[in-house]
């Protein structure tokens, strides 16, 4: 079983591997290769260093060779660009998000035709395929028989996607899944380029001593998931059997809805007043528009056929970070 | 006013020409150019040498830089592979359907940020879009507020142009429209690949004393437009007011629902029996697939906002098909 993951070095491909290296196996099978491909990598990881993986470094469209140079088993595509990087950079989102994944579909189906394997392929598609507008407001709860209208660049790219995987995996080049992501919080690390940043920035960095701005009005209501469930998502979806799927390999990952004032309640309960109060609320109407057409309130009834449970609650995400990053709270100085 | 058609002599491209070389005008403005640009072209047409008229012939791919030598006000993107071309050969599909509809696209994008006029683009979607499976049933009633499963790479093709055009729109590229169209007939001239082909091919052939195939249960109901009524809601949804689309420049024009058995019904009362007992039904799964899987019944009322109604009846339309082609029944011999 050699199982590849794109995007490795990235957040959720961090934890994916850490998961994987510790089962050490994908639906009871022993996974015998695991391929880390990214454009930035940690070779002095520990990950990188565990004798089942091998390393694929620099941009995918120009590795897929090295990809592809054994059979692929199982292939979890996370690499992207990230919202607001494709609403400021269009080509950018394009090239990253479409042709790139359009690649490695081409690369998969190239190896099931060929007589190889066919690669199931996990697809980390996103919330951003829904939108909201004033003409056209989503339904009150959404699910996945709610009509996608993406508001963004980088959720119409993430749907174009999920439209050729559904297409791939019809025509029997491959066996697709997708699985929509929620937004993720709360994130280890520094802020990065997803408009959706802030709602782990807000905890992160009050929690760190540090400042945070909340660029949004503080009643928004987002969909929300831990890293925890989250990856728990991507193996679940990626380990089903195709029948458990009904029809259509698409599964939105359980979500907890919360406020933004009900997330600053939490770090105030969590952490105190001093903490609480190193949050700034300066609405940015660049983000608002992005994160606010988003839908905050999903039916997780077909994540749920998967055994898949949202957050129970923020403060179980909040205590989730803290348990998975014991130095992300500085010590007595 | 310069307005390009591209496949331009195909069935449909035709009568738009002809339609536009009749009126001269678009949106009450003078058309100066028409741009017919196609793979085939027919330079002895009438059209062909009307003074208002420019061929462009050849690959589209390969022709933008002509298409585009001068200002595109308004693109009519009509060519495409159809249905079961894009079954029988994926790439052909992926390269010919979304490919250069992406290069269309960007085309008009580089017009207007170098500071050109935004090019109003209209495209050519099908019903193709939706597809009804038996672990996920099409609505009774279809609208545009439907979810769009395609089940054909051809559906997915188209729909993956709309979601483009919607986000080259939003962002401001250009002013595109998306007109779904159904099941066109009755088409004259020879079949083409089109799964649907034999709709217009079981009324054209008999009434043109030659034998015709049903390929499908005769139960089998259908959601059709006559080329008239087709051309008009290509040409309304281009000349709508951006404000009169609400938010979502998305119609799927008006279907007059039927089902094979009232056609052939139809055509029996129009020529008779001798007529009509030219038809045999011999069911093609691969054609039962692909033709079945499409949605029959349409709410309408989209369109109808546009003032677009559907055909009256199938008799009306078997009636604009023999007073537009006073050569399809041959004379008495």
């Amino acid at each position: 079983m050699r199982v590849v993951i794109t995007g490795a070095f990235g957040f959720l491909g961090h934890r994916l591997t850490g998961t994987l290296l510790r089962t050490r196996t994908f639906r009871g099978a022993p996974i015998t290769r695991l391929v880390l491909a990214d454009r930035i990598v940690q070779p002095d990881s520990p990950a990188a260093k565990d004798p089942l993986v091998d390393i694929v470094h620099g941009d995918l469209i120009d590795r897929l060779d090295d990809l592809f140079a054994e059979p692929v088993d199982v292939l979890f595509h996370l690499a992207a660009a990230v919202s607001a990087e494709c609403e400021a950079d269009f080509d950018l989102g394009m090239s990253s998000n479409v042709d790139t994944t359009r690649a490695l579909l081409d690369a998969a189906r190239a190896q099931s035709t060929a007589g190889g394997p066919k690669p199931r392929v996990v697809f980390a598609s996103s919330l951003a395929v829904y939108g909201s507008s004033p003409e056209l407001p989503l339904p009150e709860v959404v699910s996945e028989s709610s009509l996608p209208v993406p508001r963004t660049s980088y959720g119409t790219q993430k749907l174009i996607c999920e439209h050729l995987i559904a297409d791939y995996t019809r025509r029997g080049f491959l066996d697709g899944r997708v699985a929509r992501l929620m937004t993720v919080a709360v994130r280890p690390g520094r802020p990065n380029a997803a408009a959706s940043g802030f709602l782990s920035g807000i905890i992160r960095e009050p929690l760190a001593g540090l400042p945070a701005t909340c660029p949004v009005r503080p009643d928004l209501r987002v969909a929300l998931a831990s890293p925890r469930r989250t990856v728990k998502g991507l193996l679940r979806v990626a380990e089903a059997e195709r029948g458990g799927l009904r029809g259509r390999a698409l599964v939105n990952l359980p979500a907890l809805t919360v406020s933004v004032t009900d997330m600053l309640a939490t770090l105030r309960q969590v952490a105190g007043d001093a903490v609480a109060d190193l949050v700034t609320i300066t609405p940015d109407p660049a983000i608002e528009a992005i994160v606010g057409s988003w839908p905050a309130l999903f039916d997780n009834g077909r994540a749920a056929g998967l055994g898949l449970e949202p957050d129970p609650s923020f403060l179980a995400v909040v205590q989730d970070y803290l348990a998975d990053h014991p130095d992300a709270v500085p010590g007595p100085s």
